[in-house]
């Protein structure tokens, strides 16, 4: 495994690969990495003959106020995780390689990036997508593994993709949960014991909003009200958004609809946490 | 030569080419090609293997109210000029191609954008930029020819390809003039015969500048108003902008500095025309 911190030289090395005709799988992440990134990277080990995996905390998609300092930082440790995974390179650049001075240009994809988790976090998904962009140019990818976990995000970086042509296939893999239903995700390591247990609710209204859809019930309104309840028994959980959405224009939708997208953030504390679900068929 | 509208096929084709290590040029145009363009094809076809033409008069970079529908198209003409100036492909693709319902990304270059000809033409380089950025994922090109004529359209199509990390080169040619010295442009077809003759107050203008700065002159402000002074003797040249600015932030200076850009747009009657120098050395 190499460990390469300079795009442009990552960009040769992969190219001369890629003149072999060897398939590329590529992972970005922010590093912190956990079982939800390890089976995008398993999965890419499965599909191609190369892993490229990104550590890179973007500080681009965070808006002010966030959590950018704190966002847990263990490079050494996911570097060992990429190592026995047989990922062959791991991509690390520092801030000035990403954004040098005079840097300028910006994505956005328009309609899908200012509601749910963008009504909160303003320019977050003008972040994602831009390093998404990069990172596109830099690994030159056969194929692009996203977790669904962060389903706005997986949404608008596919529109992206197919929008600006980029020659790469994008594939969105299931979330990972814990035993008790919890998503992974690397802010997880900011919730105390007690905080952690409260954040079970998350999975817990999605599971009541599936009984209910099971069950036949049909109007989002009444399923979300529901998902309310179910959440605002606990006093330390805020709720930030819950929505019921069409999976490509992200525009909430009365009645379920077959693929519809539920997906939800709440504050547990001072921690944020997301997660959603997919209504297969209705 | 081989004529191609569809993206997806034109990216399949020319990847193929690629993979033979094949070097490839490609020079993006409006049609209505004139001796400018022929300049960038010349240079693209001395440099490369393959050449690669696109003719795609880009809506998203026209501002309402603007010429978008009027915008001369030749296409027949030009790609008999193409075929007569050796380019192997020519990328001809129609709206619903590049942008089919939903389409929803938008590249800013900030800061480069808003400023000479951004001003009096708002999104215009939101739509050059991305669909630049479109045109290089499709083509996939070693090296992209434009024109010093669209100096600032140059400048931030270099930063978008510097910022994004595209695998291209960018050359910028010069800007190719007519014997009076009236630069190449598409929209001259605009022009009657006695708006072309006033049109030669822009080129007239630079020279002026040119002279000045020779003769010792370093102050900006001054040197715009003898431009301006030489402009205005004519009732039917109405000037949007004459600017003298550092080439990388597009800054306007006060004291002429090497390699400023000096630029200015004029209304001949309705049809808005502009033009630059770089100043060398002063």
């Amino acid at each position: 495994m190499k460990l390469i911190p300079d795009p442009e030289k990552i960009s040769v090395v992969i190219e001369k690969i890629r003149q072999l005709k060897k398939r590329i799988g590529f992972v970005p992440t922010m590093g912190a990495l956990h079982s939800g990134h390890f089976s995008l990277i398993n999965r890419a080990r499965k599909e191609n003959d190369i892993v490229v995996v990104s550590i890179f905390v973007n500080p681009t998609q965070f808006s002010k106020g966030e959590d950018f300092k704190e966002y847990p930082r263990r490079f050494k440790k996911d570097i060992g995780f990429c190592r026995r995974l047989g990922v062959d390179f791991v991509f690390l650049p520092d801030r000035n390689n990403m954004y040098p001075e005079g840097y300028s240009t910006f994505i956005n994809v328009d309609n899908l990036s200012d509601c749910l988790c963008g009504v909160s976090r303003p320019g977050h998904f003008r972040g994602v997508a831009t390093v998404v962009a990069k990172l596109l140019n830099i690994v030159h990818p056969d194929t692009l593994y996203l977790g669904q976990k962060d389903a706005q995000q997986a949404i608008i970086i596919s529109r992206m993709v197919k929008d600006l042509n980029f020659p790469v296939k994008v594939k969105v893999l299931p979330t990972v949960r814990q035993g008790d239903g919890l998503a992974l995700s690397s802010r997880n390591a900011y919730l105390n014991k007690q905080e952690r247990s409260v954040a079970l609710v998350l999975s817990k209204a999605l599971r009541l909003a599936e009984t209910l859809i099971s069950n036949g019930q049909r109007n989002c309104g009444r399923i979300i009200s529901r998902m309310k309840q179910l959440i605002e028994r606990n006093k330390q959980a805020k709720i930030d958004y819950i929505a019921i959405v069409d999976p490509e224009q992200l525009k909430e939708l009365k009645k379920i609809a077959p693929g519809c997208l539920i997906a939800l953030a709440v504050k547990i504390g001072k921690v944020r946490l997301i997660d959603n679900t997919v209504i297969g068929c209705a």
